[in-house]
C-alpha cells in the first residue's frame, strides 16, 4: 500500500446474473402451507464449497487474553463498497473447498489479524439475512493467549490478499458496546449487525441481568 | 389458512435483474485506498424508502413484562424460501415510505404479534451482511407490559398480510440462548444470525461476566 486515499465509487451498474462471479439473483417458485403457488426473490453466493455442509462463511468472535491486562477483542475496519462506508466487524471469511469451518476460522484469523488462535466453540449454522439471501454462517469463538511480554496493541504482521486493506483495533471487552456506539456515530462508518447484536446482548445482561434474573 | 402442508420449492431459476421487483444485483466500480480501480458485486434491496434515512428494515428486540411471570421475549417462526427452512427470528419488517423507524417497529409488531408495544430504544444503523449486500437495519428495543390477568401465552390475533404464515413463540429471556440452540438442532430449522448473536452475547456475559469483569 504505497499511498492512502479515501475510496471512491466511480459507477454502479446493474449486473446481469450471467456475468456475476460471486453472487447471483434467483427466483424461487414454491407451494406454501395452504397449497398456493408463490414466488420469492433471493440473492445467493456462488462460492459455497460443496464440502462445507451448507455454510458460506465463518466469523470469529474472539477473546484476547493477557496475564495482566483486561480481556479484549480485536475488530476489523475496512472499506466495504456495498455500503460505501467503513464497516466495523469481527474478522470473518468464506470457507474454502475441502476446509473445515474451524480450519477456516484459524486461517482467516491468521490472515486478517496475524495471531494464531484456538477455536473454543462453534455456533450452529445461522442465516445471515433470511428475508433476502440464502447466505449462512457460523460463529467460531476463538481465544488468543498472549504472554506477559506480548503487547496486545503491537499487532503482528497481517497476511492480506491483494486488494485487502484491513485496519485492526483492539478493544477491551468491557468497553465493546460503548466503542461500537462511538464508531456508529462517526462519519462514513457502520457497524455490522451481527457484531452489534452480540455487544447489545452483552450490554443487556450487564445492565438488566439482575432485574430480569439473567445473572449466572 | 384452510389447510397446512410442508412448503415445497418447485423451481429455482436465475432472475434477470430487469425482471426483479424486490432485489437487484449491481457491480460497483471504485478506486481503492492505493488509487487502484477495482470492482465489487453487491445485492441490494429495491424497496428502500426515500424518507428512511438509509435504512431498509427494523427488527424488534422485545421484552414481554408480566407482573408475576418471568420476563420473556416473543419470536417468530416462518418458512423462508431463501433457506428452504423455517427460520427463528425476532419480528421485523421493511420501513414504509414516509414512516419513521419507530412507527414501523410498532406497526410491524402489531401485525406480526398482535400486541401494542412501546419503543424504549433504537440502535444505530447496522449493516445486515456487509460483504454481500447494501441492506441496513436498526434494532428497536420494545416493551409490552401485560396486566396480571393477561396470559402471555394466549397471544392476540395477528393482522398478517396475504401469504404470511407466522408462528409466534414466547420464550423466557433467561432461557433464550438454550431455546435457540434447541431450535438450531431441529430439522429444517435455522436461527437468524442477528437474534443468535444477541442471545450469544447475553450468554457470554452471564457465564463469563464475573471472570472477565463485565458485570454491572
Amino acid at each position: 500500500m504505497t499511498k492512502t486515499q479515501e475510496p471512491t465509487i466511480t459507477s454502479v451498474t446493474d449486473l446481469p446474473t450471467s456475468d456475476a462471479k460471486w453472487l447471483t439473483l434467483q427466483q424461487i417458485a414454491y407451494v406454501d402451507q395452504t397449497g398456493k403457488p408463490r414466488t420469492w426473490e433471493v440473492a445467493a453466493r456462488k462460492t459455497r464449497a460443496d464440502s462445507s455442509g451448507g455454510v458460506d462463511a465463518v466469523a470469529m468472535g474472539n477473546i484476547i487474553l493477557h496475564p495482566s491486562r483486561p480481556p479484549a477483542t480485536v475488530l476489523v475496519i475496512q472499506y466495504r463498497p456495498p455500503l460505501d462506508a467503513y464497516t466495523v466487524e469481527w474478522p470473518a471469511g468464506l470457507v474454502d473447498e475441502g476446509e473445515s469451518v474451524e480450519k477456516a476460522a484459524v486461517r482467516e484469523f491468521r490472515e486478517e489479524i496475524g495471531w494464531e488462535c484456538e477455536v473454543v466453540s462453534l455456533s450452529p449454522v445461522q442465516a445471515a439475512d433470511p428475508g433476502m439471501s440464502s447466505a449462512t454462517m457460523q460463529m467460531a469463538m476463538v481465544e488468543v493467549r498472549l504472554g506477559e511480554r506480548d503487547d496486545p496493541l503491537a499487532l503482528p504482521e497481517q497476511r492480506l490478499e491483494d486488494g485487502e486493506h484491513i485496519q485492526r483495533v483492539v478493544v477491551p471487552l468491557a468497553e465493546l458496546y460503548q466503542k461500537l456506539s462511538e464508531y456508529s456515530a462517526r462519519e462514513r462508518t457502520i457497524v455490522a449487525a451481527k457484531l452489534f447484536h452480540f455487544a447489545a446482548g452483552m450490554e443487556f445482561t450487564r445492565t438488566m441481568g439482575k432485574q430480569y434474573g439473567l445473572s449466572g
